[in-house]
């Protein structure tokens, strides 16, 4: 059976996690609007929603969060690749390679798949935050129990307990982003789960195609691309010089969304309350002059800003350092990511496709120049 | 558009790397039959072969050679992750993150596709001689450049030269597992190559596959059988016994060949000529047990044994642990995930198929039991 080239349209899955409605531009999660989630259940409460279903009681979600949290700690060993690795390799390397060393260990084998995610989640922050201080020549920080999945994050990062008003940024974003289908990622964690793989390798899996720019690189461009822009005056010239030059206008455009991309429209909103005035006003004015632009460009389809464009901002204002940006995209995803492993496990069937092969037939070895073993 | 489940049947990319013909039992790489490639060229000039379209001349082939010669060393780091990790993580974990600390240096970011390709290629047997050794209290050995590919990695695992007739059996099995189009490892290295990942995070994608036992998981398995049955006189209880609990049979069946797999041929040859002979009557007194048997179970269509059953003989005859069985397979599919990847790379799309949502719709928060960001 022939398909589209890359699965475009293809139904690979059936899922009870997310729907997306790209021409409505509509995400739920197990029936509930994200936009309706972000901000005013926490962050928690998603995982709770992904993993079990539904929305916890206020004593399902104390006893997960009170379970996350005292999961965040890392075992010797990964702390001690950190220290070795941290100055030679990139945050998201050693998040992949963290989770590939947490997945590995004896004690980690007999835990339950619901067992696993938990403890995957937890520690991601407290891997990114050791790194980060690590990177940056400051001592890394124990995690604080009496915080949240995401205070305990800025809090590791930065040393201080952070203000509620970014908690609560910071949690919104991580609602937003916690899942969305079979993106590269999540499909190749459920491929990865469906050959019984434990949970720790099928998000190694999934991390090593977030790192692809195409699928989770986009957020640090467009936060350098707002560096380089640098004023709200110069937006208009340098993003048609951009054009001009046939390249892309990071933070732009979907392959599903036909129509405005919801999270975005939160972000925005997010940004607005807690970044700098002149900063989001360069934002806002780079997103307007970069629309109409685009529209000159594609009069045929509207293409507006993707999730990557105000995360930036949201980000930033919150105190996460650019070189993180991808990195807490994924501490958001792993419950996503995890959720779809549950799925797919709960009704396996080990996915292998076909490749259509058209090579050449019929050489023969005893006409080729090389011959026998040496 | 609806595809049936596992993408069975399903054609998600064109090749011109590996034909299986699941009807006739015939593999092909690049248009030779593998049975005619397997013993008479040596495993690099199939790398050859796959990674650049032809058999090399001898020139090239001692070019490349000497070029995975060179590349065989570790970098530190991951020497000193191996002397923390081997006694705490499995193999296959500990081959899925030295691959991810390799891709994460900063040294091999500049490396080309080719490139990178090679050294992971080349540096594959250190890494698993290197931990096999530090789990089983010997220090490791350097490689050495005046061996083949195979050769050095019986080397660093024995500390001796490996007699001619093992590194032949070897080195036709690294050629008979060097590629098998898209089975899940392979297309998780495609999907997460589509997100122009690097080489390695491919890599580490395909490993984090295979450590499911659906895939990757065989041929130890087999070997334990072997070692359960004890000897051929048992084989027919043993097996009859094993049904009638209806459990799988290890090392038979395969989802694509409907007839002999012809590795399996090539590698009952090659145990034969290897193997200590009372092995040699188990291993086959099992096959033709458990043929009979399978064919009164199921007389609709002839289940054989696979590539697993004869790979664990030869593997076990030529001096590798069976803890090292999955990973020797890793270390031959690494040429044939490598070209998928460069395959890949050359005619790019990015995969991202979708899944039917059959879950709940327009749930309301302000009705569920939380509410508010702690």
């Amino acid at each position: 059976m022939q398909v589209p080239r890359g699965l475009e349209g293809v139904i690979v899955a059936s899922t009870e996690l997310t729907k997306i409605d790209g021409q409505a531009g509509r995400l739920v999660y197990r029936g509930y609007d994200v936009t309706e989630l972000a901000g005013i259940v926490p962050y928690e409460a998603i995982a709770h929603l992904l993993w079990f279903g539904q929305l916890p009681t206020k004593e399902q979600l104390g006893k997960l969060q009170s379970q996350l949290a005292s999961n965040r700690r890392l075992p010797p060993v990964v702390t001690e690749f950190l220290e070795q690795a941290a100055r030679v390799a990139e945050p998201l390397s050693l998040l992949q390679t963290s989770i590939s060393i947490l997945g590995g260990l004896e004690e980690t084998k007999a835990a339950s798949i619901i067992d696993a995610s938990l403890a995957l989640t937890a520690r991601m922050p407290t891997i990114l935050a050791t790194g980060y201080r690590l990177r940056s020549s400051q001592a890394p920080l124990e995690p604080r129990s009496d915080l949240g999945h995401v205070a305990n994050y800025l809090y590791m990062l930065t040393g201080s307990v952070p203000k509620q008003e970014h908690v609560r940024a910071l949690d919104a974003y991580f609602t937003l982003l916690a899942d969305h289908g079979l993106g590269a990622s999540t499909f190749v964690a459920r491929i990865a789960a469906s050959t019984l793989t434990d949970v720790y390798s099928a998000v190694v899996a999934a991390i090593s195609a977030l790192k692809g720019p195409l699928h989770g690189g986009a957020p640090i461009f467009v936060w350098e691309m707002l560096q380089a822009i640098g004023n709200r005056e110069n937006a208009r010239d340098w993003l048609t010089d951009h054009l001009a030059k046939g390249d892309r206008i990071m933070g732009f455009g979907h392959r599903i969304y036909r129509t405005e991309d919801p999270r975005s429209r939160v972000l925005k909103r997010l940004a607005k309350e807690i970044v700098e005035p002149r900063l989001f006003e360069l934002a806002s004015t780079v997103e307007a002059e970069a629309r109409e632009l685009l529209r000159k460009e594609h009069p045929e389809r509207a293409i507006d800003t993707n999730v990557e464009f105000y995360s930036s901002l949201v980000l930033h204002a919150v105190g996460i350092p650019p070189e993180l940006f991808t990195c807490t995209f994924a501490s958001a995803r792993s419950v996503g990511w995890t959720a779809h492993i549950i799925e797919q496990r709960a009704d396996n069937r080990l996915f292998r496709p076909e490749a259509e092969y058209k090579g050449k037939l019929d050489l023969k070895v005893h006409e080729s120049p090389v011959k026998t073993v040496a």
